[in-house]
């Protein structure tokens, strides 16, 4: 079994062996009971488990939820993405969305105050999940910080439920910080299912692999809770993309990612400077091909700049038969991203009145 | 160094041991500021920690405070009016009495429901409380299941300031329910310095010595938090009641304890059936005399049944000298609990009009 830290940078290298060991499904044929979708089509969200309950609920008519998390502790990049188009898609099915701004965990375990926190919550989170299509009108948004009374009072009783041994399997050797911000994310995870949100309602939870452990426990404590009914919550897994430079896609190194909110020069010399699946010289490169595998400008079309599938199919054959050269690939990319950013900027401004309005609205207007 | 639990059932055999092991210091000339007290001047309130901060305050008119806790787990007996007692006798210096009902701890660390936690707050604990002397008006009263959004997460945010050695160091391995429940406390012993209530102020939390861990974590807390400022937290320590039979007084061993709301009856038979300093026959005894410290009866009336000091001293003599038998010991032991029960329970019963007037007053009339 894969050991996986949902604090740490994870690289996961064999999605199969992780989907065995934590009992994680493939989508398989429920893909034909979701929306037509590019992630799941080309196998960016891999993995499920319980899916059907979601997707039972909403052919019932019956409510079902959405649920998922920001830690507000560096900027939004295309790494995100593939949790924003999911929350995006499930509420245009009809869930009811949850999103939680994890600020009392970053200051926790990632030593951000709740001022920095709140910045970053606004302008790297909610600005980029407005720009890319997030309904916030039919949002249930949060802070911990102001969760609330009986929300962080439950996450305090869900402690009983989880043994030191269950604790220490799951995340290993824990600090203070990290088993109070765990009892924290089971709160969130189940607030669509808290009584003053209309109890118990099947839940999707659309993580990366990294953030199993807490779904795991969650899933363990609703079944055991005995105060109020839950649904074990329902989870997605995505692919991590994979840094520019190859290897992991770190926050803490802007070179291995563009942000939403880089300026096309800065993401189109990221581009430039990106690792490539391409061979060291012309001559080999047209002989032999590129590897798609091995190169990150390609991962980038796959995962988000190319959305037709015959137009990212053709991008392929060229690359992989020698015809298209890696800097050939990569003007593609430049040109993609232009069009991406310039697009999503151009959204975030415009939404910008908008999440104003919201936080005024529900009383985040200041900082506390 | 003592290892103390603050979740077991602890017999401390050597309080100076312990003092020194953890920076407690005597009373000693301290005792000249406090109110003239029965508890200090026989040595069972006998330690303190930073006492002179709160009696530096009272001095200078300055705002200042006391807080303790209840854990609503069991009936309320003679080994908790020690510190019932502290508490009257601060609030009547004058320091505003903060008084936490611990039922999130109760629930996740003794498996205690909120319901059966309700119920014992008020049956055992508040009407006992104000039967004792605490003026309820003057009292900030709170459940931690209802201490608020803010008072909840700062008990989360504090997670940061306490490394997961020091809390090992501290407390031995511990369960989540325990990381948590320790955090909460944090956050109580530090309610009466919170911005909501004033802000920093002196603040002593009278406490057996079994509780220590808690308060010299809170004091770290205090220190390190950079949100808002905090004063170190001070304390007093008292002597545990040691159980009727001998050994440890425990809650779950209803022979070992004499509880408030015992029958006259049922107390009665408690004392027949105490360990005694006495001699195995009254020959021996008339010779040789009681042995007071192994005396549990002698025990209880010196630390609450018998008031005037030139009493017991007149008590003891006999009782040492074989003037008196264990049988008088008792006799007298008896007669004195019969006349404290009696008044005591219409005290109590006399309390119950304004404790649920209280109750509904501030929003705690029903079981949430």
């Amino acid at each position: 079994m894969t050991d996986i830290d949902p604090w740490g940078d994870v690289e996961i290298a064999d999605y199969s062996a992780t989907m065995e060991g934590f009992g994680i499904e493939p989508i398989g044929p429920l893909a034909d009971r979701l929306p037509d979708n590019r992630l799941v089509r080309r196998g960016i969200v891999f993995g499920q488990r319980d899916l059907e309950t979601v997707l039972d609920a909403r052919d019932r008519g019956d409510p079902f939820a959405v649920m998922t998390g920001l830690m507000p502790s560096g900027v939004f990049h295309f790494g995100h993405l593939a949790v924003v188009e999911q929350v995006r898609m499930f509420q245009e099915m009809g869930a009811e969305v949850t999103l939680c701004a994890a600020d009392i965990e970053a200051y926790a375990t990632r030593d951000v105050s709740l001022e920095d926190a709140r910045e970053l919550v606004v302008e790297e989170y909610l600005l980029n999940y407005v720009a890319a299509g997030l309904d916030l009108d039919r949002t249930d948004f949060y802070f911990q910080s102001g969760a609330g009374n009986d929300h962080l009072a439950r996450s305090k009783l869900f402690s009983r439920y989880i043994t030191e041994n269950e604790f220490e399997a799951t995340y290993g050797a824990t600090s203070p910080g990290k088993i109070s911000s765990a009892l924290t994310q089971y709160a969130d995870i189940l607030r669509p299912q808290a009584p003053e949100n209309g109890g118990p309602k099947p839940t999707v939870v659309p993580v990366g692999i990294d953030q199993d452990p807490h779904v795991r426990l969650t899933r363990d404590v609703a079944s055991r809770y005995r105060e109020t009914a839950y649904v074990k919550p329902a989870s997605t897994y995505h692919r991590f993309m994979r840094g520019l430079q190859g290897g992991k896609m770190s926050s803490s190194d802007p070179a291995s990612y563009i942000a939403l909110t880089d300026t096309v020069e800065d993401a189109k010399r990221k581009i430039d400077a990106a690792k490539t699946g391409g061979r060291a010289s012309v001559e080999e490169h047209r002989e032999k091909g590129g590897t798609v595998e091995d190169d990150m400008v390609f991962e980038l079309l796959a995962f988000h700049l190319v959305r037709d599938d015959d137009e990212l199919e053709r991008i392929r054959r060229k690359y992989e038969s020698g015809a298209m050269l890696s800097g050939e690939l990569k003007q593609i990319a430049k040109e993609r991203l232009e069009t991406f950013l310039r697009d999503h900027q151009e959204k975030r401004e415009a939404a910008r009145p908008d999440v104003e309005r919201y936080l005024a609205e529900h009383g985040f207007g200041e900082a506390t």
